[in-house]
């Protein structure tokens, strides 16, 4: 029951990137779990990737792949995250990357591999060999919206996102992209797999720091359970198909190529959120008076990962109390409460630190019966904020975490 | 449901200290929710509170009457933590402050005012205009018991837990405590109320450094949800009415009623756990091989907290892939996930970083079926360590505190 999220929206193919996806049988039975991704020659790819401890084979190879730089294909599976699988898990990511590469004709470390699913077993490789040939065979341009779905694990609905954009000169680029992730989503560089994709000609550093850019005010702004995956990536990848001089990243089109990707990627990870494990409500907490962008940050997710908030979130409590202890256990320090505000959307409830003299219950409750609203805190002592982007928690968030073996 | 917790143990009154609870009616009919203790004239007394940076009225006030240093009475309420209720509520605070003085005659600044419950109403002051002197009239020496039950709030049962000690010189000392808390739980210095006292003869300043020592294995070594209360306090009163020379901190005396008081601490913060809202299992994340112990605690803390490790204990999910991932995503620096081991119970898991070869799942699964267990985690990289406490998250979690205003 995801919140606010219509799916089936219209959609640009990416020229210069053909997808498909096959049940495979990696652990589901009749659905789509494996997915291949071919990119044109000359394509600039971009990634940022988990900064967990314990990240997954397929992370560490995708990232040295990407490193070697002449990238023509990704392979995507759902149902296993071959992390915590040790040495073998990265002989299977190597040996999928090598299956990969010899139906394409092209060299195994133009691959990069990415998984998602279960933790802690290991990755079969049959799969992978009977369906990569049906898999090649079935590339097309238009295969966005199945490679969409074929990538969810306990997602309910896909997300594909799309826009395209003028550039200064006329010409008009295509910015395509899809993600994945329900739960275990608190994303440290990026959320657990997200792949755009763009025909404007954009070199590869140019294209990964417009992408590092763009990734704080989206996939790095969200939280469902502030558990950050094994798996996280976020590809983006500029095919130039468009044509014309590469854009510069200080340029108006460097600009505009920036504003979009940050629309769409910030419109993705929002998705991950509106669909989030057991979401009833969609929620923005919105930090502003901060003394620096960090501390915003820091009030931000100790508001949005609090249990108790989040609870009474579900229950449409307009519970400020919970809202102002987890402000005040934040960590920041020398934090004055009583310069403290708070509003959920447009409706005041603490003013410095204490309730707002106009302020009645029903005022509130109004607002958090609401699918989606902001909490926003002024903390009173700066200029600088922070928005992250949360859910509530439900009995199904637990059903599902309980019953789901991530 | 709580695990473990069994009640109406053998305890030992405190010679120096009178308790009593009443119906007072600030929130709740027909039960106790307000308490008066009286402590014997000379008793020294200890604190520990909160250190959320927004906390309630009566934290500020009783701070400020124990440093005025000479405390001869605890007032204690249930039902209304007077906690966001600005300069009204310290009013308040003072006020009911006041009002015990009266009855008792003594000096409002020898009386420190404690309150739990609901955050952001004022605090009512007729229901202590009203009960006070029927308090005041049962004061006992027995009361220990029903004032254990009379501060509760989500909590299920009473924490109440006492033990006697021989000092060297055959002196036997008696220790008995109390504590509340169910939810809301991290402390950060204390949990939310709790109240010890022994009739050894102790200085204030030894007291003081004691109490410091004890919390820090004990009710600073708990979570619940990772939320710090507003309200937190723990308090220890030492009556002297054993007689003799006082306990010294540097001397065999001070280390047995140090390692006594660890002890009680320890059980009564461990009671808190096994009473904790919906909690199912009682979990101890026992961190070693750590550099340093702020490091272990880091990790312990992590894992404790993750929303993911959680629920797969409420299913009795051996899942160790989340706990490894929480220990990755823990943020201690240049964590070698390669290095690191975890065993449930005397089951072995992983080791360096990989299943365990000799794991098989149903070792895994018949440790997680029972209603405590020991998560440890070995981060292979020093000699330091440390054990927090916690429990699982349930369905009833998401169901108190989404129907409990707190």
């Amino acid at each position: 029951m995801a919140v606010n999220w219509p799916i089936n929206l219209p959609w640009f193919p990416v020229d210069g990137v053909e997808l498909a996806a096959i049940p495979a049988g990696i652990r589901y039975r009749n659905r789509d779990d494996l997915v291949l991704v071919r990119l044109a020659e000359g394509t600039a790819v971009a990634g940022v990737f988990t900064r967990n401890a314990f990240c997954a084979a397929p992370v560490h190879l995708a990232r040295a792949h990407l490193a070697d730089g002449s990238v023509r294909a990704l392979l995507i599976n759902a149902g296993n995250a071959n992390a915590g699988t040790g040495a073998a898990g990265y002989a299977a990511a190597l040996e999928s990357c090598e299956l990969a590469a010899e139906v394409l004709g092209i060299a195994p470390n133009q691959v990069l591999p990415f998984s998602t699913g279960v933790i802690g077993q290991q990755m079969p490789l049959t799969p992978f060999k009977q369906a990569l040939p049906d898999l090649a065979a079935a590339l097309a341009a238009d295969g966005w919206e199945r490679v969409s779905r074929a990538i969810m694990t306990t997602d309910t609905l896909p997300k594909l996102r799309s826009r395209q954009v003028n550039l200064t000169d006329g010409r008009c680029i295509t910015l395509t992209g899809i993600a994945k992730g329900a739960g275990m989503i608190k994303p440290d560089m990026a959320t657990m797999l997200a792949f755009l994709a763009t025909d404007a000609p954009v070199e590869p550093a140019t294209l990964q720091s417009l992408l590092n850019q763009a990734v704080q005010t989206s996939f790095n702004a969200i939280t469902v359970d502030g558990d950050t995956s094994t798996n996280d990536a976020c590809m983006l990848m500029a095919t130039g198909r468009v044509g014309g001089s590469p854009v510069q990243l200080e340029s108006a089109d460097g600009q505009l190529l920036l504003e979009a990707l940050q629309e769409l990627m910030q419109e993705l990870a929002q998705g991950i959120i509106r669909d989030a494990e057991g979401a009833t409500r969609f929620i923005a907490v919105q930090v502003e008076g901060a003394s620096t962008v960090a501390e915003a940050r820091q009030v931000a997710y100790a508001v949005a990962e609090s249990p108790l908030v989040k609870t009474a979130a579900f229950a449409g409590d307009p519970n400020w109390g919970r809202i102002l202890a987890a402000v005040g256990r934040s960590g920041v320090s020398n934090l004055a409460i009583d310069a403290v505000s708070l509003w959920l959307d447009e409706v005041a409830l603490v003013a410095n630190g204490q309730p707002h003299p106009e302020y009645h219950e029903a005022a509130g409750a109004a607002v958090t019966a609401r699918p989606e609203y902001t909490i926003r805190i002024d903390l009173g002592r700066g200029a600088q904020g922070s928005t992250v982007w949360t859910c509530d928690y439900s009995y199904d968030y637990v059903k599902i975490n309980a019953e789901y073996r991530s």
